[in-house]
């Protein structure tokens, strides 16, 4: 974390976790061969509709953490969205929990699109 | 908004909403008469626990924006805790919804307390 | 202010003051009768590629803060560059001074252009 | 960098840079052997007094940079301040050469103090 990160409470303000996902979600994408850049030269990007995160403990500077990141166990990958979770430790244990939802868009503004196969790839969803 | 708000899709990057809800629940609580230094030096603070968020539609810079905020209609004010709802609102309607949850706790650091008078009628909860 | 912004020391970090600036350097252009995105729709843009701030106090959270900004006395507008004058005030008096130094471009990638009219007008600089 | 300091230009928004310039000179002056919490228990602070930064290129996401930190050769460390020097590289080169300067105080608010030898030290200045 930063130390910016860390409010007049001494602990990561709330909105930096959001920070965290996304870094984590583009890590994800780009461990499973879909660079973000590479979404975009295939035309289509990905735009947050949902978030929820719950908080066990907070996080203080100068402490590490991880993020866990992988495909939402219930809401998973479907037609032109797919659902992440989030699992952020700390060194005394668990520290947030959190979920995200993303659609599918075309970066010609053209709207929704069904997920590509190079996404269902990147997110370990083998085309059926 | 603000410009550095809009990120390289052109239109305000995710976490920031958490802000925006932060800084309406600090004016909701101020305008119930409690400033939120009051309320520190009344010897309690509050932790955000849980955070959700849809979003319908996106703000792009320079667009102006309301936050609605008022006690959640369904879980409102508990012994120990509270939950806050707020809408944004762009020039074309509807942008997002969200639900925080916030714990109360001593500030001398000795965990839960339950919300005090003060808070409780600043959240429109007179004490029964 | 928002309470993101004070960190743990409970003072404003440094670079929010940068995205004061920013937000204070729009503001002047749109009072100078050229909203941002006008200039943009006409072509061009502009690049930070210098600033520095003198703090000669903290802002705590919820101080409420005023900038000042015009075009800096010294340097001003030049061909293809101009200079900003910021003071950051506070409460109890002078917070922060600031300049930063833009060069004009277009929004085309084709690199630097002179200051075109309108926004030599925007900063109060009539052509000659 | 993160995708949230790219800003609808595409390039990282100014004021993160004063964000990457502080956590360099944390990681500073924990090689040099100062950890910023064993400045605070030894009982001082830094406060940022001075920033300035010249921008030769912008950083786009995803590029990877680094940042080189060094005490400043020109100001170096005074009795109770001292300046750092900044050159942030790009994968194209130079993007940026910033400086600031700080000033130690005590963290029981009683003001500026001279530099303790655990900083001087760190700073890599031996005491004469």
């Amino acid at each position: 974390m930063r130390y910016l990160e860390a409010d007049q409470q001494g602990v990561v303000f709330n909105m930096w976790y959001l920070g965290y996902f996304d870094e984590a979600m583009t890590l994800f994408l780009e461990q499973g061969g879909l660079p973000y850049n590479r979404m975009l030269e295939a035309g289509f990007d990905v735009h947050l509709v949902h978030s929820e995160i719950d908080w066990k403990a907070p996080l203080r500077f100068p402490e590490e953490f991880g993020v866990e990141v992988g495909v939402d166990g219930v809401d998973g990958v479907g037609r032109s969205s797919f659902a992440l979770r989030f699992v952020v430790r700390g060194p005394a244990g668990e520290v947030a929990v959190g979920r995200t939802v993303y659609v599918v868009v075309a970066t010609d503004g053209s709207g929704k699109r069904p997920i590509p196969a190079l996404l269902a790839s990147a997110l370990g969803d083998p085309p059926g």
